[in-house]
């Protein structure tokens, strides 16, 4: 998507053809600042310090990572090291092993002297598969901002709630959620779109910074002020990413996608989940049994990063002394109060029904 | 009620007998500090700056302001001079109005050597009443605290959530939402609360201080964490402030508070409101139709006070440059959500009959 005009990924390879740059997204949305990652110890440390965070860019950098060190060092013991290496910079994320898998699997039997090449090639390829996804997934979801948007008096802008950051910076490109708004957006349609801050780590900053970069009207709310919005109307449907779904269509997401769930349900305004199959889980049946949700450390909630008066980047601790902080990462939406799931191979139903019409194939081999 | 084991109101008399005393609020829950109010003057800088804050809180010091000025001129032009300027420090709040007017009856006819001593009586008086009416709402609201304990295994705390800040800071002594739970805990019942940290302006901080200070074990959490503790069967009431309640029960509080009364009824825990009567209003019916939302300033929205890693406190900006931010100040929840008001009376259910059966005098005198 673009910044001030310009069209931009989110992982990319430099014009010297080996070079990765990313942004580093801890600085975001207070400072867009390019970094280049020549070896594959910088790319481990952009993943631990998280200057690249959402699983799909995890596993795509990772893999660029693997292609770095076959640059430094083609051999046996370097590919194996740059594997256990990268592996343990992030605990839980899934894409990062399937992309270090795939990568090595492709390099353990290969030449020496052809790795650099395969290993970029494979980089390259786990990086344009997810732009197509989400493009898909940004196509389908298109289809329903029309359909609410001929029902809009003439002038009136489609307005859509989001939570958290489902976009292009968690991706490649595009991003999941925000894909449809984008393509919405591109296409002419008047959309305008109610950012959820996102407490306690404030990722409605990152929504907001990619809206407004690309253009797109939007405006940042608190995680407090959606229900009443509902209420009166000023919500036409909602669209949030997840980070597991379950065989049955429960949601997992950033905490407070539930609470919105119930508000539009209350108030009847449609609420869909964008999300790619590879975060589909059919080993999971009752998300809210069976998901464990990661509590994080305290000072994400009691601390905040802001720009302050001298124009300096702080980090503020916003709660009382001696005050103890709750900090639960996620919550599970039961499939009940969700309209639809929105993937790369259309749209269904958040059913076990509709998840095996769309996905039989994935469906089998997992279960 | 305590801090560090020393008994406060949030507005006191200095031992010298007229000096008024408060906290700087603005401070909280940063810095402790009590300021000296010594002339009318200083009053009305204390409401307009938000020194004090909250409606029953505002209405005894507004009443003291009339005593200060009655201290430093007696005469009829002073005492007329004192109502118009502190009738203006607030724009809407009720309280300020019906506790000048009190004042400014009392003194109109009197003998100007009576004023100061009829005019610091009348204050004390104001003060006491709303102690007295938090008290019973406490009283109250304890019988539901304790019948919810007897059937915790042992051992277990009864987790109570609370939105923003209903608390002594709010009034003179003890709170509304925040009265029973003082008691249950000086009752030696074992409490927990989970206090919504209460977004844009953050007042879960002020529940967070009060109930810290006064040694009442609770957990900042983020307002996204209510729906995923309410599933996990963490919270086994909710009690929370109001603003204004209608005639039928519709309840207007801080924003926000609709979304966990959904969580609430979606998972069977109780939804308590406890308001003192001054902020029932019986000519309005339909909450959401009929109570108009202030929109505030979007800074409040944007900035946040924390303290630095200076140690000092800093203002700063949390949200990209450019992006517009929205902040609706309440929102309504509508009666069928909430499990019961408690009030200074006892606790009705939140219908036209339930406020009928406690309060036939007000409803008839107001309809």
């Amino acid at each position: 998507m673009k910044i001030n005009g310009i069209h931009y990924r989110s992982v990319w390879l430099a014009d010297d053809g080996h070079t990765i740059e990313i942004f580093d997204q801890t600085r975001l949305p207070f400072e867009v600042q390019i970094i280049q990652l020549r070896t594959m110890q910088n790319v481990a440390t952009a993943i631990k310090e998280m200057w690249v965070r959402g699983a799909p860019l995890i596993g795509a950098v990772a893999a660029y990572g693997m292609a770095l060190a076959m640059r430094q060092d083609n051999n046996d013991e370097n590919l194996q090291h740059a594997y256990a290496t990268l592996i343990k910079t992030r605990p839980t994320a899934i894409n990062l092993k399937w992309a270090l898998d795939r990568s090595y699997r492709a390099l353990e039997n290969t030449e020496y002297s052809l790795r650099e090449a395969i290993a970029y090639r494979i980089a390259s390829e786990i990086a344009d598969e997810d732009v197509e996804l989400c493009r898909r997934i940004g196509e389908h979801g298109l289809n329903i901002i029309q359909q609410v948007a001929t029902k809009k008096p003439a002038g009136e802008p489609v307005n859509i709630l989001t939570h958290c950051n489902a976009g292009w910076l968690a991706t490649v490109d595009w991003g999941t959620a925000l894909a449809p708004i984008y393509m919405a957006h591109d296409a002419g349609i008047n959309v305008h779109v109610w950012v959820d801050e996102t407490r306690p780590r404030n990722q409605g900053g990152l929504t907001a910074f990619e809206l407004g970069s690309h253009g797109v009207p939007h405006t940042l709310i608190a995680d407090n002020a959606g229900g009443h919005l509902m209420q009166h109307g000023k919500v036409d449907l909602c669209i949030v990413g997840t980070d597991r779904t379950t065989a049955r269509g429960d949601v997992c997401n950033k905490i407070g996608t539930y609470l919105k769930a119930l508000a539009a349900k209350a108030n009847q305004v449609p609420f869909y989940v964008a999300l790619p199959s590879p975060t589909l889980d059919f080993t999971v049946w009752d998300g809210v049994k069976e998901i464990p949700i990661e509590e994080r450390a305290e000072e994400e909630q009691s601390h905040v990063y802001g720009i302050n008066p001298e124009g300096i980047r702080s980090w503020v601790n916003t709660a009382p002394q001696r005050t103890a902080c709750g900090n639960y990462a996620f919550d599970v939406t039961p499939a009940e109060f969700i309209s639809g799931l929105i993937t790369e191979r259309g749209v269904c139903e958040a059913s076990a029904e509709g998840l095996q019409m769309l996905f039989p194939d994935l469906c089998k081999q997992q279960s």
